[in-house]
């Protein structure tokens, strides 16, 4: 037998659902080498996870396809609760906005998994990557050296892959469940009603492919709630699962209950309780709690999957909803689920191997966030990981993976939590009925878990790469200077104009996603003297030779490789040019000459409004100075006047690249950016 | 020798420009069979018009790419009017929206035009038909049957087809003419400073291809300026050339000049006159004035090519633009043309052969008119010839063709006219100063031509699609009942909300192009007894055997297949839902249920503010119906209470499917709609 093949990578990921395409992407547009392996033979195509939060949405922005998502999916406006009134008749009880208006210039929408995993494949080709997913791979074994994992220039980690004959990759579906009419795909084979199966299957048919020896310099295992990488790097979940059983229909339904096409919760008064989600393609989701629950052997409640049926599932819908009618000619997809609750107790080993989506955290669906929040953990570890492989960014910088995305997970769990029991609770009666749900308390945690359901709270801890005023680093943020753009949050975004053609432009389409910094310089009114020298003081800083922008890019480089700064100040547009801004601010390139897309100015538009970003931030007169991550968060806020902080934020944890001499030659530079 | 081939076919287009393709798009999305060929063997990939209106942009929204359009392209929002002052230096004397704020939600922007052919291509694929550009195909001759251009059955155009080699399919481009750095394209063996070249290569290889003889029922010529079709057919364009000359650079330019990314409009002491165009991908477009004239033969004044150069047209730029300096170091792609300003003596022969776009209507392309005359040429024509192949109308519509669209090109080509005699004119020195031009003239002349140039403006005649109040027909249009919704316009476009989702959508989002004819019901407040009431009486109607909906709606297909009836309504959004209104207004159907499509409510939205839809049109409480067309100009405005002049309107011009008895098997349903 011969040997098998050997090679090197610099990233290796696990797993191609949402959360390690985004890795994929990231990757893909920072220009480093990867690739993706999934034990599937396809991608799939219905069913799963589909809600969108508008954080998510941003996040799509930045990667070029947010357009994608919105135009196809289904918009959720607008919440309707239903509960029994004094004669037990189910009734619409309120209305809340489904976003909260404002917070994000996108809304919650409904789109399918598989559009989404369309959208990362295409943004990975499109970034000019050769990264492909290799399908029909399965991990056997992985190995770290743990003597190299503090070496920069090391692979020390071993993974063993194999190849899955047609049939290995093909996961078993239940048996045509079409007891209604003709047979339709259910989820049970991939929900965790459903055995784990790839374990057996690899010992099996161990003989069937060929196999192949990856040295990787990190590995991102992404490969859901039965992680095969968490179980062999020995990391577990911890938690547990409940006893509420839940069925889930893909229907065009045919129905009179007037807000089929409304985001509802219906809570019955003693049939249960059903979450309807209408969706893309005239389909409506209905999330229906079930109640046969049997234990089997010493595993936690498990249902009896052979008394699952969507004539089932249907029929307990049909309970709660009546005096509403509901059926349907058209079933799409259907499953059924406990919901488990539970959160990895670490994210990564040795900062070489990390977890990532439903590998360190599983809960229920129905909040909407199992996606998002998956997705958000690549969004977060891809441009750390880019920057030390590209030799920008020390190690050190890995580390706030898991301390940004480890709470975030477990504040994930706790509003599941709480969430759960108030959806799956029978509704009270009355103020007496201590054991019922009290409707006004639904009410109210629907309307807090809102801001956390939109991913716009997300804030992340003090950490080399968060200034925050808690004394974690050298270099603390002055939050006065921008009181509404909180440090540790993604930087929320209004309309400013181009200087050089008067064009408006969201704040976040200024920051796409391709691996740079962002500084931000606020000058407040330049035509003001005070202001004009203020900011000129401010560009001789950054030009000069100690300067982050000197330091931290690859000789060589283009000057925004690294770094991109973008000036936005607030005299009147037609006041000024470009011209009259420091050439630092708009550098000059021998073909394509000055820059024309880093000024831009608070103005009103002629089509789009006024941004009013100055007042929209809090922003003084005197202007202020940022820093914004790669991924839109904001790690500093500052006053113009103290541009060193800006070199001392950056020397903790970038590489000095004039001491480096040249640029490294293995490491790419992006694609595209 | 073999006989050619034979076959039949609805409509062939000659041409696969603009014109052509979105003549081959309509029929694509309408199901309509079509064939279309053009001699050259590949799309153009640069250079060539590229400017696209505000209502060009609402047509592709219709065809679903304007989004493709909109984030790839420039976009112009104002424009600067550069003057010599006192001195004789020029500097800024105006700024100008670039588009008049608040007539579209688009505005207007630049893109290359091989980016539109593709969308185009793309949509037409993206319809399900199976219509292909056939490229190298060039037509030999074209016969009509006189004696049966009236049957309605017959395919009375005869055009033999030949498919060129190679060498014949490939237009001859001018010799490198790289004077300053590498070869770049150029236009000129596009331009009307070429000879026609097309008449000669069929001649000397008429043996080198295959022939093929196709029978049509109609043929679109949109084979451009030189148009074979025209020539063929008999028909001439009237006008003339002027004087001018013109060199046009597509370059990355090096300058300081502050306006560079605005569209400006220079006018130099006494050096010429120069239209910036800022561009995608950090192009530029410079139109320059010329001086080199010459006269040769009897042709009118003919530039001498060879004195032409990239070189020649940069200097004159650099005179007109001193003291500012401009070069590059990038230049995509320069022409240089002369000003003809020509249009049809008539733009069809029996009905049954048509021109549109450059065929039969040429001018300058300064004022961004070209591309954008020409698609809505076949825009307008589309809807009409495919429902009358589609056996829905009688061919009597096929008469507003010329008449809707031989004004627009009359109207155009005074507009041009006009603006480039103040455009290429020398400025006047003072008021004393009556040879030069004013530029206050000037500025006013931008100001008025910007409604027409948007496209905004196109304004239909009375005819049998258009009720006009002008006694040209039996039904007339009240237009007092929806005073801001001018009869022979597009209807306007503000936000209304769905009533069954609360989704916020743009009128025109509701009325996309798949040749359905819409009639709009604004019922009022339907919470008040009177106008809940008169919806019931026009519903009513509307559900009788005699309505439109019956007569012309073919038997056995859906309700929806020529007419679709749109309510929307200004009650409180949350006072009713989707069952207060008739059924008719909503149809069900067995597999989808009701329809939650087709009810529309005039009422605020969470993130998207309120549309005021009936304050915008001016619609008493009373209420109002309209008819809106396939290419959504307004047909008829009236009273709520009179729905049977929606069937006298129709039954002009609409075949009576009660009458025909099955659906014709020859004419196919619409795949997409």
């Amino acid at each position: 037998m011969s040997l098998p093949a050997e090679s090197k990578i610099d990233v290796l990921i696990i797993g191609a659902g949402p959360a390690g395409l985004m890795m994929a992407t990231w990757l893909a547009r920072c220009g480093v080498g990867a690739r993706i392996v999934d034990k599937r033979g396809t991608k799939i195509f219905n069913g799963q996870a589909d809600g969108l939060q508008c954080r998510t949405l941003e996040i799509f922005d930045s990667l070029g396809f947010a357009h994608r998502a919105w135009r196809e999916s289904n918009h959720l406006l607008e919440i309707c609760l239903w509960n029994p009134d004094e004669h037990g008749r189910i009734r619409r009880s309120a209305r809340i906005p489904d976003t909260i208006p404002g917070i994000s210039r996108f809304q919650q929408v409904v789109l399918h998994q598989g559009r989404i995993e369309r959208f990362l494949l295409d943004a990975v080709e499109e970034a000019g990557s050769d990264i492909r997913v290799e399908r029909g791979v399965a991990p056997t074994s992985i190995d770290i050296d743990e003597s190299r994992v503090d070496d920069d220039d090391a692979h020390p980690v071993t993974v063993r892959l194999r190849r899955l004959s047609e049939e290995e990759a093909t996961p078993e579906q239940a048996a045509g469940s079409g007891d209604d009419g003709p047979p339709v795909q259910d989820g049970l084979f991939r929900s965790n009603l459903a055995p784990r199966d790839d374990a057996d299957r690899l010992l099996t048919a161990a003989a069937a492919g060929t196999e192949e020896v990856v040295h990787a310099r990190y590995v991102v295992g992404a490969d859901g709630a039965h992680s095969w990488t968490r179980r062999q790097i020995g990391l577990e979940l911890e938690g547990d699962s409940t006893d509420y059983i839940w069925g889930v229909l893909d229907m065009v339904p045919i129905t009179d209950f007037p807000d089929i096409r409304m985001r509802c919760a219906i809570h019955s008064a003693d049939a249960g309780s059903i979450m309807v989600i209408p969706r893309e393609n005239k389909l409506v989701r209905l999330y229906i709690q079930l109640t046969t629950t049997e234990r089997v052997g010493d595993e936690a409640a498990r249902a009896d999957r052979s008394k699952l049926s969507p004539r089932v599932i249907l029929e307990a819908a049909q309970r709660i909803m009546a005096p509403y009618t509901i059926s349907y000619r058209k079933l799409d997809w259907w499953t059924a689920y406990q919901i488990g609750q539970r959160v990895g107790t670490s994210f990564a080993v040795h900062d070489r191997v990390f977890l990532a989506g439903d590998a360190v955290h599983t809960h229920s669906p129905k909040a909407g966030q199992g996606m998002n929040v998956s997705m958000q953990d690549s969004f977060n570890l891809g441009w750390k990981m880019a920057s030390v492989v590209k030799g920008q960014a020390h190690r050190c910088i890995l580390k706030t993976y898991e301390s940004e995305r480890r709470q975030i997970a477990q504040d994930l769990i706790a509003f599941d939590h709480k969430f759960s029991r108030l959806f799956s609770g029978r509704p009270a009666r009355d103020v007496m009925d201590t054991e019922g749900i009290s409707m006004q308390e639904f009410k109210t945690a629907f309307e807090k878990g809102h801001m956390f359901a939109s991913g716009i709270a997300v804030d992340y801890g003090s950490s080399v790469v968060v200034a925050k005023d808690d004394g974690h680093g050298r270099v603390v943020s002055d939050q006065s200077a921008a009181p509404h753009v909180p440090v540790g949050r993604r930087i929320p975004s209004v309309k400013v104009l181009n200087q050089a053609d008067a064009r408006p432009w969201h704040l976040h389409e200024l920051l796409p996603s391709n691996g740079r910094w962002r500084v931000l310089l606020f000058p407040g009114d330049v035509t003001r003297d005070e202001q004009r020298q203020r900011l000129a003081r401010v560009a001789a800083a950054f030009d000069d030779e100690a300067s982050f922008l000197r330091r931290h890019t690859p000789v060589g480089g283009r000057c925004d490789d690294v770094f991109e700064v973008l000036t936005i100040h607030r005299a009147p547009r037609t006041q000024v040019t470009i011209f009259d801004f420091p050439p630092v601010l708009r550098p000059y390139d021998e073909t394509d000459g000055w820059s024309y897309d880093r000024i831009f100015v608070d103005d009103v538009s002629y089509h789009e409004g006024h941004g009013e970003m100055y007042r929209a931030f809090g922003i003084a007169p005197a202007g202020c100075l940022m820093i914004v991550r790669p991924d839109q968060h904001v790690s500093y806020v500052g006053p113009l006047d103290d541009p060193a902080a800006v070199n001392d934020f950056f020397a903790r944890f970038m590489t000095d690249q004039s001491r480096r001499g040249s640029v490294d030659s293995k490491t790419p530079m992006p694609a595209k950016c």
